[in-house]
């Protein structure tokens, strides 16, 4: 028989800061069976009046760009200085490589051990949705543990990037300097996310070539400024290996924070992401329902040949899917 | 009572590239009358096998870029060059204004009255939705009537940038230079969409600003270049006004299209578009749906404000909205 789930006793051990409890609850919000859904959501509730208390930061760049070294060297300092620091992250394509790699504790072995630190591996819960709601909720239990600094590391997986700049406070983006005349191929899109770009392994001979490309990477976003912006996005230099420079990537993650406050953009941000996360889900689950439908999967190989052959319109084809989804007879 | 349709009749004057007949059939596709999107429907069918053979290229740029200046002038050399040119616009904002911008034909006046041009102003059916379909199927009637160019014109709102670009086969980004020390903020995301972009304005006292503009952004733009790309974003400058660099605009964009055939990527890139197009109609509707669902919209305001305030997770609301939805009885 199943261990019974007791979620008073949940909330307790988190709120009291309970590392075993704190990973207990974070796997039951990782579950997707059912009831787990509901004792997770029951949790959730009891803990959100605690909750919100962090300053949650989202971290990004391709892999090779140096990330655990990042997240390890600034996390000990954090935790050095008083913090207590919490690492999660969303890597939507760790249940394809059997097993997760982001957050992997044996990559942060002294965060792994600190006992200021709470370092949780990548939820293999499959679906970027899925993985993203476990994410967000397990934020949560963070924040109610007592976590200030919540860090959500992510790698550049399809809609990633997007889904971790929508639950964090600020997104930092890890950057290489070219190598030679090889160029960067910065992902599509992924600036225009970024609250902070680093340029990391600026140390020894690249140091030069790294301070190059901030130069260019802070003319291209300068290009990209829009008027009225309260936040430009600033471009340094560091080195999670030597740890130079972190310091002033983490006073401008600061900066930022305060900046946002100051405005009143903060709370609105979250409050903000929260309604959005309310409708990400709606559609999410409601978009699965109709791919998933029986009439809707019989019919959608034929309908998909007809459209790119150009012998159906997309207007039509539209039709036919709902019609399906709705169980109504098509007239055609 | 009305005018009855006939659809065989239409079909034929389209095909016969009888201009009023063509203007009737917009009409008809523009209409959002069920019986009506019924008749298009059917016309659209019968009219598919023909379509398909124009050059379709988006144009975008903030208001005051100059794009009707540059379409009119663009146009006309490629009608005195023998091409049969088609004009169209999207502009969700237009119904609002009580009236369309884009397209108008009094901004392009030489063109409106080219005998082998056809321009026709945004639909003004309301959303970008409705006005993209109406827009996309506008298409298909200009290639059956048997213009080989088509210019989809577009102002910077909201979505419309993306929309545009996921109907043609190229995208025409104009900016402008700065003027002084103001930055130009050049709208997030757009940059990524551009297959070409062109300084336009290059003219005069301007020239010299231009010129240097077009460097910055180039740079910007190989930044975020990937590898294994067979398109390389240029920045070209023009001007509108004098004509001055649109014939090597003209050429880009020519050359973007070879580009494309010679690595069957236009093929495929239009087949995914109407693939993509279907999907995102069924979407539409069905969040549609959703949304003006009454048991819906009567919880709606309270859950946000809950989870808005931090008492309600955005899970357990997304998944009393979906009982809702469904018509069932929630738990709680």
């Amino acid at each position: 028989m199943a261990r019974v789930i007791d979620v008073g006793a949940y909330a307790e051990g988190v709120l009291a800061g309970n590392r075993t409890t704190l990973a207990r609850a974070v796997t039951l919000v990782e579950s997707t069976r059912a009831d787990h859904r509901d004792l997770a959501q029951e949790l959730l509730v009891k803990l959100l009046p605690h909750a919100g208390g962090a300053h949650r930061v989202g971290i990004t760049g391709v892999p090779g760009v140096g990330k655990s070294t990042f997240i390890e060297t600034l996390g000990t300092r954090l935790t050095g200085a008083g913090h207590r620091v919490a690492v999660l992250a969303v890597d939507p394509s760790s249940s394809r490589h059997g097993g997760s790699i982001l957050g992997d504790k044996t990559r942060m072995g002294r965060l792994a051990v600190d006992d200021h630190a709470f370092v949780r591996p990548s939820p293999t819960a499959g679906t970027l949705g899925g993985v993203a709601r476990a994410t967000r909720e397990s934020i949560v239990l963070m924040e109610a543990a007592g976590y200030d600094v919540v860090l959500v590391e992510t790698v550049g997986v399809g809609q990633s990037e997007t889904t971790v700049a929508n639950m964090v406070d600020c997104f930092l983006f890890l950057t290489l300097a070219r190598t030679g005349d090889q160029l960067q191929g910065i992902k599509k899109g992924v600036l225009e996310l970024a609250d902070v770009v680093a340029v990391n392994k600026a140390d020894g001979e690249y140091a030069l070539a790294a301070r190059r490309a901030a130069r260019e990477l802070a003319g291209a976003l300068r290009l990209m400024r829009r008027p009225g912006e309260s936040w430009t996005t600033p471009v340094l230099t560091c080195s999670g290996l030597s740890g130079e420079g972190l310091d002033e990537v983490w006073e401008t993650v600061l900066k930022h924070r305060q900046t946002l406050e100051a405005t009143g953009e903060l709370a609105e941000l979250r409050r903000r992401q929260q309604v959005d996360w309310t409708w990400a889900t709606v559609h999410d689950a409601l978009l699965a329902e109709l791919r998933e439908h029986p009439s809707v999967r019989a019919i959608v190989p034929a309908l998909e040949r007809d459209v790119r052959a150009g012998n159906l319109t997309a207007t039509l084809a539209a039709s036919r899917i709902l019609d399906a989804f709705h169980g109504r007879q098509g007239e055609s």
